[in-house]
């Protein structure tokens, strides 16, 4: 399995209130996912909260990562940074501590234009000798990204895979279609949005950035060996079992469903960062029921 | 003329490519605004590039105008972060290094909810003894306040203002008077976005939050004397005589097209924070020629 390919797991990463990371709370999580068989993790994603964590404790967050997976199981690691020295300086020391690969969104205050973007992904995949996913999070950058835009980044040494939305179901085939014969062979078109993933896998995406993964893997797992396996029957039995938990994300946000999912499983207490609110008992208990239903 | 009433004038805050504020040439543009006889200065707005500079450049940067300013004209400080207890230690330093008062936008990744805004506001409010306005800005936040939510804040000790985006024209009068009976007597009701504020005015609102009046504070100043006159014709007049520059802002964004015009009108050499990178040589002639056209 190369990096880039196969289920990514996005766990959060616990920290205290002043954004200290708990290593061994996060050790614990990794531990889980690993003994779960992941293909890679996604450490410091848009769940893991990247943009509220301080580039020391990015670092420090890497480096227990690394201990805690002994190189058995690849880590990606998120890059992003409004200025374009400090995402610079992330790539490099995520390279320092122990990263496989780094994840990059072009995260934005003033609204950015593509040509900026493009500067912006060369400097960064420039700065480190690690292989670069394109992170398109238009929910969170504000920044969409368009085909032709990864079609030339695809051209630039190191950048080698994107995470991409996951498109509408009946638009799957095409959108995978239209976009993979804009890139060279070899680049990995991946999907995340966690509800419509496996849909885009089918569709001949060859990787799945999971938020879903990072909290409980066995069941992403299976979900993504069938679509792997072209088994569409199959991929929508999983799809209707997890139907409760991507309403759970659509309702809340996926970022805070498994904070509380983590609290409820008893992996860790630690709550996001504020201004980022945890969930109240009701939503609470629902995410309970839908975690005993899938036998989490 | 009270703090978060009249003209304010938003300018860059000049750095260099590694994010250090060049404090001389901080202190130039903001004697020259002193000298336009601007009524406060809107330092580290959202074109004062708040969200690209460090913590310690910022304390800095305020500590610089206070004294270029001397106390005869007030400063208010952009203190938006994404974290709470950053934005809270942000209002803390504003306070120390003399600010007057606080502006602060709720700058999300993970978007946030009414409620996680209204728990920031509380919070950071209550961080310092300075009086604070809201910062509405949608298009760099991606959080938009609805009227409801800045009344409950006008509610909380030290929230005295609002600095909301420009209503359509059309729209200015029901707009001011359905937000000036939400909230209480001497809550300020101020505009940005430039090409609107003078009609926002116009209808009611008491202050203008401007860029173009960090870049041009006498053809600004006269516009809002203008609409705080009354004089509806004459701000027809002299938002006539700036709609060039209002077309530039809405195609180039307006931090690039002042940072050009900075350097045009030799007020300082500093560039925009990568990723955000300078207008080419022909959209420098063009505001070239717009700047020759008013004077500036």
């Amino acid at each position: 399995m190369t990096l880039f390919h196969g289920l990514s797991a996005f766990p959060i990463t616990p920290a205290d209130e002043g954004g200290r990371v708990d290593t061994g709370a996060l050790a614990g999580l990794l531990g889980r996912l690993q003994a779960g068989g992941v293909d890679s993790v996604g450490l410091l994603g848009s769940t893991g909260t990247y943009a509220y964590l301080n580039r020391a404790e990015r670092r420090r967050a890497i480096a227990a990562a690394a201990e805690a997976l002994g190189g058995r199981t690849p880590i990606i690691v998120g890059v992003g940074a409004l200025r374009t020295d400090e995402a610079m300086a992330l790539a490099r020391d995520a390279q320092e501590a122990g990263a496989d690969g780094v994840l990059l969104a072009p995260v934005s205050y003033t609204p950015l234009t593509e040509e900026e973007v493009f500067q912006h992904f060369v400097a960064v995949a420039d700065a480190s000798e690690l292989p670069l996913c394109i992170y398109n999070n238009p929910g969170t950058t504000h920044f969409s990204f368009s085909d032709a835009l990864i079609a030339r980044l695809a051209g630039v040494k190191r950048i080698v895979a994107v995470k991409n939305p996951s498109p509408a179901p009946e638009a799957a085939q095409a959108r995978v279609a239209a976009l993979r014969a804009l890139v060279p062979e070899g680049f990995a078109l991946g999907y995340a949005a966690d509800w419509g993933a496996a849909g885009a896998v089918l569709a001949g995406g060859v990787a799945w950035y999971s938020v879903v993964g990072g909290l409980l893997p066995k069941p992403a797992l299976a979900l993504m060996r069938a679509a792997q396996a072209g088994d569409a029957a199959e991929v929508r039995r999983l799809d209707a079992g997890l139907a409760p938990m991507w309403e759970l994300f659509r309702e809340y946000g996926g970022l805070r469903v498994v904070y509380a999912g983590a609290n409820l499983l008893g992996l860790t207490d630690a709550q996001p960062p504020l201004p980022i609110l945890p969930l109240d008992a009701a939503a609470r208990a629902r995410i309970g029921a839908v975690l005993d239903g899938l036998g989490g």
